[in-house]
């Protein structure tokens, strides 16, 4: 990727494509620009950042961009984990959390046509006033469906509903040259040729960027129950949880947390969890629309588990407890990074039958490196976050230990049959290892997918491939 | 696609690198090796049919036919309906039938890791003997479950369930020259770069060619039932889906049939329907674990059908009342078939709410052009085939007319923001339908594709794009 410096003319373009005052460059750029959520991957300045308020403002940013050789990093919320919308070859940063329009929610098709830069709290909101699901539910609520589709987001839900992919019926787009175009739409099913949406999905806004959305909802159910369940073992847990899975009765939700995670959460929040006394413990929600329905269900996951081992099986039911142990989960994340200097992450995904003997190697490594490492995630469906802490270590000396650290965590999951990431996706920083998990045939393969789309490499250069 | 004749050179490679009784060529070609299920859209062969049975024989016909510009047109039980396994420009048919073998039922995983060449109804099998639903259900059951992959197909509990793509965890294919490739694995979620894997989905064999699957599967719910719900007008009974769909309750299957399709069924089968005495019917079918739970959903659904003016509720909880309705739609294509000398049938799938709009239409252009046009189909996920009977029609007038039909009524279902397939898939038959629909620069992608994966355009050449 060469690319120039822009000059004052770039800017006086920008200005007179979208606003004066939704152009910023210098130091009227703010330091957010600069990184995602980790800031271990960031520390790149764009040369200017648009917020752009319409599909035609990114029309006449890309095809002057394309046209002058400047690159393009565009970006939502900035929660992604990855780096993937760090400008880490400058250029512009082209921002769309202004175009944050629902549009309309259909109840016919049952499908919502909105804006990019809509947060998913909004949307999930939105729907929820109106009797209806949008089941994608990535923890960090303040993401943008945008950036959600582009890293093909997964969450809490994924057990029973599937992924952010299973919920995209159509994609508007603007391509790298600033071209228009339209994949999909309100419609449920779809084989007519190459499905380029599903391409577009996931591809960390280095093929096109998004400006419209076709979503698929659901009617929401009336009722969700979670049961919290404590085992003396993660190794008992995790066994359980693959018992669960088995039934016929399918959990919305299945994560798997451990004490020391629950207790930097607690700390974090300063509100108590219902329950610390166990090593670990499994979270089942379901939904239903009877109240009779969803007992019968976790009768079924509570005795399955008590027989696999489980000390005691915790019913929230109110309001207030499901409040309690949901907010200790969505802490998770900020509670281990408010309690080191420094962290990396590895997201991986694998088979469900493998997680204990993933989540095993951990704690050997942690035991072998003398650090700090913690874990959580959707045991229901085998994807594991992971943190390495730097703590009291020298950064020196972190640097080294964590690389290595990473490297074999990373080469486990691969080894045990999994992948680089279940839904945070590549972005720059994982580039290497995706490399190492797919090889270099098929990364030429993406290279070639990418030429096709973006041939001059102007569209958020340095990311995936 | 530049394409020599096969000389006697190559069948002799051929068969060293397979079986000489696995080759076929000139006389011994069978003439089901020139067309799919649609005979209309047949009638070229190919130089040679090569079976084979592994991976490896796969790899050396690929590396060879690529080395000699030699075209390969992979194929399953060719049952598609767009001439997508027809050898339009010669070369080698390579047929995965005999590579029919489930290798593995993982119950922790809920994965099926299996060849390409087993059929959909004894994958179903092996499934439900072991207390799994294997959930997409298209129509065909002695398709192969790779030729289903390969044109995403849909089927009737696409309204719950969702759709083959939604099924498939992980492929493994050859390319084009003879490399083997694994996309995705044992594992359900995947945000590891471009999804290559759901690009290969529904690419008609035009990519790479499937030697492996990982398909999801989950516990067999232990009931079924349906509902037969006869209208006084098609209008009527598509109005009524809208607000089936709307209820809490999803129901796995929505069908809608006219009574002339019932009645060409009937003689087809020379059984009897239930009930022919409404104009239109909703077919509705639940499943589930108890009784009470089916009972409960389907109650919901009679009662807003009869609200909507249906004039009958008929349930079919006995396996002899169900048998006699489903084999009856099962038949609808084959009744029809054989209701005309020829036919052209059209798989468009257009937003729920414009459904009704569609079949008005159909009915219009049959009062226009003097012609039989039949329609059934998933009024759940507005999925319509669409049939025009030739009759008694000379061949001349019959092209004629079919073609300006077939124009009109793809134009109509672009226009009301529906998609040229649903399920079925474009082949040679329907490039045409394509192009109009997603323009000359969606095309363009599409070959651009198309030459990463495939340079020397070798793999199923003259299909999609």
């Amino acid at each position: 990727m060469s690319s120039r410096p822009l000059v004052i003319a770039d800017i006086e373009y920008l200005a007179a494509a979208t606003a004066q005052e939704r152009v910023f460059v210098g130091e009227t750029i703010h330091e957010d620009y600069s990184h995602d959520e980790m800031t271990e991957y960031g520390s790149a300045f764009p040369g200017a950042v648009v917020e752009v308020v319409s599909t035609e403002e990114i029309q006449a940013v890309m095809r002057y961009c394309y046209q002058n050789d400047i690159p393009v990093t565009p970006r939502g919320s900035g929660t992604g984990l990855c780096g993937a919308c760090v400008p880490i070859c400058g250029g512009v940063v082209l921002s769309t959390v202004k175009m944050d329009r629902i549009l309309e929610i259909d109840h016919e098709t049952m499908t919502v046509v909105c804006q990019p830069g809509v947060l998913l709290m909004n949307l999930a909101k939105a729907c929820l006033d109106e009797g209806l699901l949008y089941p994608p539910d990535p923890g960090e609520k303040s993401a943008t469906v945008g950036g959600n589709v582009m890293t093909n987001a997964g969450g809490m839900r994924a057990v029973k509903y599937g992924v952010t992919r299973d919920y995209v019926r159509g994609l508007e787009v603007v391509l790298p040259d600033g071209r228009l175009m339209t994949f999909g739409g309100k419609v449920s099913k779809n084989s007519s040729g190459y499905s380029l949406k599903d391409l577009l999905i996931g591809s960390e806004g280095t093929l096109a960027i998004i400006t419209g959305l076709y979503l698929k909802v659901i009617p929401s159910p009336r009722l969700m129950n979670s049961l919290l369940i404590p085992f003396n073992s993660i190794d008992a847990c995790l066994d359980a949880v693959k018992l669960v899975l088995q039934s016929t009765e399918i959990p919305t939700t299945i994560e798997f947390m451990e004490r020391e995670v629950i207790l930097d959460a607690q700390e974090y929040l300063g509100k108590d969890f219902p329950d610390v006394s166990a090593n670990a413990y499994m979270l089942v929600s379901f939904n239903g629309d009877s109240k009779r329905d969803i007992e019968r269900h976790y009768e079924y996951v509570a005795e399955t588990c008590l027989g696999a081992g489980a000390t005691n099986v915790f019913i929230s039911d109110t309001e207030e407890r499901q409040d309690s142990i949901w907010s200790a989960r969505g802490a998770f994340l900020e509670a281990i990074k408010s309690s080191t200097p420094s962290m990396d992450e590895c997201d991986v995904v694998v088979p469900i039958n493998r997680v204990a003997e993933f989540i095993a190697y951990t704690k050997t490594l942690a035991k072998e490196f003398a650090i700090r490492i913690r874990s959580f995630g959707h045991a229901g469906d085998g994807n594991l976050h992971v943190y390495v802490c730097q703590d009291a270590l020298e950064d020196s000396v972190w640097k080294v230990r964590c690389k290595t650290i990473m490297d074999r965590l990373y080469a486990k999951a691969v080894n045990l049959g999994g992948l680089v990431s279940g839904e945070h996706g590549i972005g720059h920083a994982k580039r290497q290892y995706l490399l190492e998990s797919v090889g270099e045939d098929q990364l030429a393969l993406m290279r070639g997918v990418k030429a096709v789309f973006d041939p001059k490499g102007l569209l958020n250069p340095g990311k995936i491939v």
